[in-house]
């Protein structure tokens, strides 16, 4: 668990993009995000105030995150100084790098001396179980997509805003280093070992109240062959008693895949379903995401119109339209 | 790569049960065991010649293996004097113990004195890729199961010692401890990180020659809920040709899930042909293969006429029957 709330550490992001992990935070958790630190040279700006780290600690933050990916991996000496400074005034650190805080050693001693936490988000903290696939209380709503990257941390995140607003019982369930950092907790799905992959899933989803849903941070595809045992421990693992379907419709293959097609809704739909029903009899598909980012407003709506009239589910665009479409499904059940 | 031959190192095994490693090795590899090492009260006996650690140098043997399951997980004080006079007589050592012969400091300091390696063949000794999905050379059977522990690993070895006895190319590939040490070599795929399982399964099985089979040692099971992201990579990073079905027909429920009943044959066969042709669109299912051993003579043969009437497929107990009918079915494709 890591301590809220944050300063934005952005370093010197060569441009907004860079900066995604932090713009997640902002968007997803606004109350978690109270400034940004920005180092000479930073080209990305959330509209955050800008704070030194004296300004940050008076308005009460705890945890100082990297929300920048840079080039490289490697953490460099401008950075250094800074994360150093902020460990000395009391921060913890969290970070979703793969180059991890805990590798270096002037980190360490630091954050040794001044009892501050240096959180690498992207190694598991804790000994999972291994799955014993005891029925849970509680509901569970997983999103599942034809690719990987098509959109399943967005749709979550955005139905859990919806239904927060509406003041429906739910939480974002964490399973990658982005989602984690947002929410301050989670399970690195990816990084896990393989025996424990599955009940790493049941331990994020704990038994809970009747009308609480989980929205389970979709990982990889079931039709990528290089994640596609991850997915296949969050159907299982995860117990979900609706799926969201997610595509991205103009990829020519899967990715980092040439020679791989994406599978059709149909054919996502049917598979997801038949091995999701092995944990949870009475799983549904109740709705369809799609990322139309790469197409115009007319033929976004055309696409999702045509999806909506073929699978008879309600199709969205949670980017353009919201999630409460998917939300009224997910209450229907 | 474990060095071979071996001496088989059976401690004070209770019964024959516990030292079954050793007995699978030989069985499977008889020109890898030279010889056993018994201590006193040793309860089981491999019809092997017992020797004394110099006379196991002069035979030529290599590697001392922990071919025996101990209580508690921990290497007691009786076994670690021999496993320290075995080092000190040059011999590497190799177990598949949950707890590590690298774990015990006086081990590992006697082990780098004399130069002589300790295998710990649960845990990966490379650093694995992604799994990149390109279409290999040469040919690759999967056994897939009903559940776990129903006779994958023994379908896999049987099906490689009738190819071999044919002349036909053929390599087992072990997925799990005992596998590894049957055959000196493989990935502990259960110990690996999740994001390179299906990395893992395609560095195991890599560009051979057109006639040359893979038979990999399957693990777990796409229904069971606790490992079927392991199962599901094998099926993603093993391409497989061909699958065999594997089943145990008198299990009340899966293994260590009451709740969870194992699923058809048919289920089976539809469910991982679906999934296996994403990989390898000419994927087949060529053989059913039933482990009987809980029924009479009679009921096996009925059982098995049964199935392979209702299947259309050749259903065979290799224990009961050898592997021919599935080696034939393997070698019609």
């Amino acid at each position: 668990m890591i301590k809220t709330p944050y300063l934005l550490f952005l370093g010197d992001a060569p441009d907004a993009l860079a900066a995604k992990v932090a713009q997640g935070i902002k968007d997803w958790r606004p109350d978690h995000a109270v400034g940004q630190l920005r180092l000479p040279g930073c080209k990305a700006d959330l509209g955050l105030p800008d704070m030194t780290l004296a300004e940050a600690r008076a308005a009460g933050v705890e945890t100082l995150v990297i929300g920048v990916a840079n080039r490289g991996g490697v953490i460099g000496e401008t950075w250094r100084a800074c994360l150093l400074d902020a460990i000395a005034a009391g921060f913890d650190l969290a970070s979703g790098l793969h180059t991890l805080l805990n590798g270096y050693p002037d980190l360490v001693r630091a954050a040794q001396e001044n009892g501050t936490a240096l959180h690498d988000v992207r190694v598991p903290g804790i000994a999972y179980p291994i799955a014993n696939g005891v029925k849970r209380t509680g509901k569970r709503c997983l999103a599942v997509g034809t690719d990987c990257s098509v959109g399943k941390m967005y749709t979550a995140l955005a139905m859990e805003a919806e239904m927060r607003a509406r003041a429906m019982n739910a939480t974002f369930r964490a399973t990658g280093q982005t989602g984690i950092l947002i929410t301050g907790s989670g399970v690195p799905l990816d990084a896990v070992v393989a025996d424990f992959m599955a009940g790493a899933v049941e331990w994020l989803t704990p038994d809970n109240d009747p009308d609480h849903w989980d929205l389970i941070e979709g990982q990889g595809s079931l039709f990528h062959v290089s994640y596609s045992g991850v997915t296949m421990a969050l159907v299982h693992g995860g117990q979900p008693d609706a799926l969201i379907l997610c595509d991205e419709p103009t990829r020519p293959h899967m990715r980092g895949l040439p020679d791989y097609k994406a599978p059709s809704l149909e054919t996502l739909r049917d598979t997801a379903l038949a091995l999701a029903r092995v944990a949870n009899p009475a799983c549904q598909v109740v709705g369809i995401s799609v990322n139309t980012q790469h197409l115009s407003e007319a033929d976004a709506l055309a696409h999702l119109a045509e999806v909506e009239a073929r699978m008879g589910l309600p199709a969205v665009d949670p980017f353009r339209q919201g999630a409460a479409r998917l939300v009224d499904a997910l209450a229907a059940i």
